[in-house]
């Protein structure tokens, strides 16, 4: 999941979606399966209910010692017995972005603790962020995440904490959608 | 110049191009006129020679106390002795990108005085800055300038200086594009 990415929610795709519920702001239309592809859509489905696109991009607030810490315990995607996943579009006000970056990175990390809150997941927890921003779609991130069954009430758990951080007071829409790869227990 | 913009470089467009020079990697076709569209151009004319799509996003580096030194001298754009131009897309390598937040700003800023370097020449130069990264683009910014005529050698000045940054050991591509208003004298 590098370069490009484009979800697509309609009757088609790898995953089952168990659960959509809007956290902050509209909801996204109901649907069965979510697609996950590499290439650009270029037309969808006439089943297709939404698509959504993000790219893998630079950090925009680790440091080195952050990074760092990150890359030795950060687990991969792909992995055989993560058969939960979670797909969460963020957009945040036009009041965060703008915030100057030291003013952001504030609020993210030595006030929010993003980034520690984040750790304490780990591995069990695979993350991977995609911007959507300067794509101009209508969510500013796209993060999916992939976990085994056990780990789905660390998962809820690291939401809750984020969610209550100041970070989150600039957060006007989210939306969580839940999958489950289909055929798994 | 908000939003997406896309350059044309080609026989039609309401700047003439002047110069073209490839500081940096490969140059681009050489072309009489650049356009300026806010919308997304969905065919080229025949006769154009190349496109380049940025977008305004969000400050990446300036910490408050630059932003707000920046809004109490920076010129708007669009003044009518500002008769020249300069179109300068960019492109940094990967080790830039790979690199962390803190050590890109220390990089920018600290040791580059990379916004310092740009107030010495203010209000003389307007500038405006868009963001092509993430939109999967051959470079990763293309900053635009306006300046009178009086203002070209303060102008070659600030690209000198810049040019021999830090920062600027890890510019892999860099266009230098004149242009004048036609009919200007």
């Amino acid at each position: 999941m590098s370069g490009q990415i484009t979800f697509t929610g309609g009757a088609e795709g790898g995953w089952r979606i168990t659960g959509m519920s809007a956290v902050a702001g509209a909801s996204l239309a109901m649907a069965e399966r979510l697609g996950i592809e590499t290439a650009q859509v270029e037309r969808a489905d006439e089943r297709t209910r939404w698509t959504l696109r993000g790219i893998s991009s630079n950090m925009r607030y680790a440091t080195r010692a952050e990074l760092d810490s990150l890359a030795r315990i950060q687990p991969p995607l792909g992995r055989s017995d993560c058969t939960c996943a979670a797909l969460i579009p963020i957009r945040k006000s036009a009041a965060w972005w703008n915030l100057a970056q030291d003013e952001r990175r504030a609020i993210f990390e030595e006030d929010s603790r993003h980034n520690a809150i984040g750790m304490r997941h780990l591995p069990g927890i695979a993350r991977r962020l995609l911007h959507s921003r300067d794509l101009s779609e209508p969510f500013d991130f796209l993060t999916w995440f992939e976990f085994g069954p056990e780990a789905k009430g660390s998962f809820d758990g690291l939401l809750a904490e984020l969610r209550a951080t100041r970070e989150w007071t600039f957060v006007e829409r989210e939306i969580d959608i839940r999958l489950e790869r289909p055929g798994a227990a």
